[in-house]
């Protein structure tokens, strides 16, 4: 049957698309720039969900709910802030018949309602640390929509926390930026490259911001999740302040961080290949599918009869990553097995388990693996340990694949004329020497469209690829999402 | 210590509110209508979620994303529906630095945005059911909030589904509403009574609405969830058309149902007393609280050696519904014991377990259960037994106590005058025998407040409480939330 999948070497957002459509994770909205999540899109997400909230809650978190609803005076409090977001904000204007006296921003971020709260809840060093988290929705008015990467309404988590010394918050940021990495390595498969924004990449109102950044198939960058050191800004704006164990007053110093569905598209686009989705085990909602085959139906009867005594029971003891193995059995009738194959290969189930008349004459079955396309004939005893054992091994190969792929594609420049055709050949992350100063990253990004994804170490003896004065950081400059 | 919570005798209301600031379950947020979940209050909606989940999910529901803004054209789609909202709903009418050419309502329910995806969705008799469920926040107009109770933005879970026949969605929406009162009675401890609406009081766009309804402390009435049989009404409004087995064009039958953050409110007035909450154990976020007790240093340290070694490794090993016991160790040197035990009593843990040097001399603890206010001595040896088996009879009895409570305050009337009377000495249920008419049911209401929480079971001579014509039901009135 003919692919319904655009070739990702000919025309790759088109190829993302398709993949999303395909594969059923998501649909456009009639709603300008929203997305349909749909169930197994939704089933990505949950499982992510999961983790990450595991996650934070062994870092002392504690998950919240707060208002939808932002009074524009709380939006305007911190000057940086109100101008990064401003032009993104939904307005609520009428509600309950009536045109309101304030109107209210639907939640672009909740530092300001939050904090609003924190100036409340914080009275005594003993309130603090003040860890919290929501899962929530938030709007930022988008009118160039892509699925998952770029949506007017986004699903999300967000920490905030407050804390007695700048050097706790740091730490903070950097344990909330861990559990990111830790998702997008470990259950995602995706190497990220850790790091600090430039200040002209910073959140609106953050001191400095730190970020995971992976790189996708098509050699563009994408923010898989970002952690920010808020300093004092909102603490003196919300009049956040504590008295301390001498009983002087003092302000909080803060952190936020988010990682968003976002993260879907890039396990789509880190992964997936001309056949669709690719899914490591651990965030699949299918690990493995099985795949009855005969033509008669007492080919059917013998098959089913295996399938019955031999492979779903032992399955169904099996658990990994203390979870019970996930299987399905497509028996439908209607559909040819190659259709099958066909149909979960775009979703991405890393193994598919077939048995037809011949497999059940040799006490066999054929398993195919979906990140390398290997299918092998196997004896029916071995399944117990081979299916965990395959999962655990795709699941590592996966990630092994992907930071093997980002590494080709990072490279070393010392000139704009070797930066250049570095991205137009090879894309991906290309590192090279920056005074610090805004006027020549804005120069680097109006030449190359490439931005500054990370600082990165500090260097010595080299020189700005664009004013050519003297060097001190070697950035990661991508062209990003 | 003078309790800062008021007698529930004397103003119930703010006993209520009193209950959920000082067990810190939740606060008004300066945004007027809206609540604050604080971290309390958010992990016993986790569990009530995380419960309900697995069980929809067992029905074959899968869980979706849908958009919070709903185009007006959209809502405006089946009359009866846009009816019973449209006074309620909030508009966006700005985005992005501009006016909006339609206006968007930001959700009050997902039927119509919904759908409109079922109708593109539904083709075949193939892809029926169709059963679907989100998580998430939706907004109606209020402008006198209750905590939990009635706010502007509530969380809830809104599961819709689409069936071949009208008997297919008639069994659906039984299945939703047991889900309901298995939360409600096997998790809450909150005995319901299930039965169907009135017609003035079911969904607006409904064919029938069925209802859970629980009796509060102070005799009212607290809808607990709700499911509806929505018959082709939407079907035909949003054109949801399948080709069944035979090739022929029909409408889909649907369902919808929810629970709300409002069951919360019901948590606390079902079961808390004057000294505050009084939370089941399956739901309670901290089971087990242990309060060390010594004045000197060696008296600390005699009853800490006890706690690592005899208490905390037992307590870590039991699980129950099957999940480890939740314990803590509130071992805080700037608090005294008698502040710690009024601390813990107020937000409702079901068991204390108390360890001084006395207790450890006699190789015993004292445990204080937290429903019956009993205290009593146990033998170190016996925790293991003792902890699950009082938590799981603390569970029965809460459940069984508020049944005797339901069961004492519903009561049988024939005429007006009775009803009047015990409306007024009991509160509560009361059943009486109504003609099946809507003039006899305001009437009812203008005189009594109390409307009918479900219409019972059909009658035989007996006549109406208003009209006095031949009743065809016994409804349960009540004055509700």
């Amino acid at each position: 049957m003919p692919s319904r999948i655009t070739d990702p070497q000919k025309d790759f957002p088109q190829w993302y698309q398709d993949v999303v459509y395909e594969a059923d994770l998501a649909e456009h909205a009639p709603v300008k720039g929203c997305m349909i999540i749909k169930p197994y899109g939704y089933a990505i997400w949950e499982r992510m969900r999961d983790f990450l909230d595991r996650e934070i809650k062994r870092l002392g978190v504690q998950n919240v709910y707060f208002p939808l609803f932002i009074p524009e005076r709380f939006l305007t409090k911190e000057s940086e802030h109100v101008e990064g977001f401003a032009p993104e904000v939904a307005w609520v204007t009428h509600g309950g018949g009536k045109e309101l006296e304030e109107k209210y921003a639907v939640r672009p971020t909740s530092e300001t309602i939050m904090y609003d709260a924190f100036s409340r809840w914080v009275q005594s060093y003993r309130d603090l640390p003040l860890k919290i988290n929501q899962w929530a929705n938030v709007v930022r008015w988008e009118m160039r929509p892509r699925l998952f990467l770029r949506t007017l309404e986004f699903l999300w988590q967000e920490g905030h926390t407050a804390h007695a010394t700048r050097e706790e918050a740091e730490i903070m940021v950097a344990q909330a930026l861990r559990a990111y990495q830790a998702l997008s390595e470990e259950v995602l498969s995706i190497a990220v490259v850790p790091g600090r924004k430039s200040d002209a990449e910073k959140f609106a109102g953050a001191d400095y911001t730190t970020t995971i950044e992976g790189l996708m198939r098509d050699g563009k960058a994408l923010q898989m999740g970002t952690s920010h050191h808020l300093g004092q800004n909102f603490a003196k704006a919300f009049d956040i302040t504590f008295l301390n164990a001498q009983g002087e007053k003092s302000l909080v110093w803060q952190t936020s961080w988010g990682v968003s569905t976002r993260m879907i598209g890039g396990l789509v686009m880190a992964h997936g290949d001309t056949k669709g989705l690719v899914l490591p085990p651990r965030i699949a909602p299918t690990q493995v599918v099985i795949v009855p085959i005969g033509k008669t139906e007492e080919e059917m009867r013998a098959v089913a009869s295996v399938l019955d005594r031999d492979i779903i029971p032992v399955l169904a003891k099996l658990t990994l990553w203390d979870e019970p193995v996930r299987y399905y059995c497509d028996d439908r009738r209607q559909q040819t097995p190659g259709w099958k194959y066909n149909h979960w290969e775009v979703k991405g189930v890393p193994l598919r388990i077939e048995i037809g008349p011949k497999d059940v004459a040799q006490q066999a079955v054929m398993i195919a693996r979906r990140d390398t396309g290997e299918k092998s004939p196997q004896p029916l005893l071995s399944l117990a340990h081979l299916v965990p054992s395959l999962l655990n091994d795709i699941q590592a190969q996966l990630l092994t694949s992907h930071r093997a792929f980002t590494d080709a594609h990072t490279h070393q420049s010392r000139t704009m004329d070797e930066f250049l055709s570095l991205l137009q050949s090879n894309g991906g992350f290309i590192r090279a020497p920056w005074c610090g100063n805004l006027a020549c990253e804005k120069e680097v990004k109006a030449r190359t469209k490439a931005t500054i994804r990370l600082v990165g170490d500090s260097v010595a003896e080299s020189s700005c690829l664009i004013c050519r004065k003297p060097a001190t950081l070697t950035p990661y400059f991508a062209v990003a999402y």
